[in-house]
């Protein structure tokens, strides 16, 4: 087979729903869409986490002014149930949840230390 | 001062906004106010990330079916310089958005491998 023909078979079946393009032809349109979703949803939750943390701020500004203790191990513990309850109702591994809030409230307390530091 | 007397001062002065109430004697309003907030913030964070691994979850069969390499490097760049954009767009530390999806990237490995052993 000539290498023109060869081109023409070639992008034929780049077309043909039969005979899937190899993913270095081209963008895969059903990846493509899942992409889409999970960029949409990281959006939401970038300014979620963004809300989030102007709220733990002002928590902390406000704990320092009516001198209220930074830390509440009992708030903590309440918190991990209900995240542990409510990712059971979402199908989401309990164990993440209570992962995903530590990891939060880590970056919380590295915000309050920069904070009394600065 | 008679303890019954004492009690009388010590109750007017817990409503009193010139003397805001000590911690011990009941919730703090505004701090609750604060909590109410962060609850409805986590509860709908959960559900976006339940949300979101439903996909990747959908991504990784796709992926496997197509046969599809599983890990997409500029993919993850690609994503990882979005987020950092639209986090100094939302006043969060671009640092952070970065140990985020790392942090989330982490955890769709591991369902995949969990999968793949399953």
């Amino acid at each position: 087979m000539a290498s023109a023909e060869l081109l023409l078979v070639s992008q034929a079946m780049a077309h043909d729903p039969q005979h899937p393009s190899p993913p270095d032809l081209g963008p895969d349109p059903v990846l493509a869409g899942f992409r889409k979703s999970i960029d949409n949803i990281d959006a939401a939750l970038i300014h979620m986490l963004a809300e989030r943390f102007r709220i733990t701020q002002a928590v902390g500004e406000y704990k320092a002014k009516a001198t209220l203790p930074p830390a509440d191990p009992d708030r903590e513990a309440r918190q991990i149930a209900r995240l542990r309850k409510l990712s059971e109702e979402a199908d989401l591994d309990p164990e993440f949840s209570e992962k995903f809030l530590r990891f939060i409230i880590d970056e919380v307390i590295r915000h309050h230390e920069r904070a009394a530091a600065g």
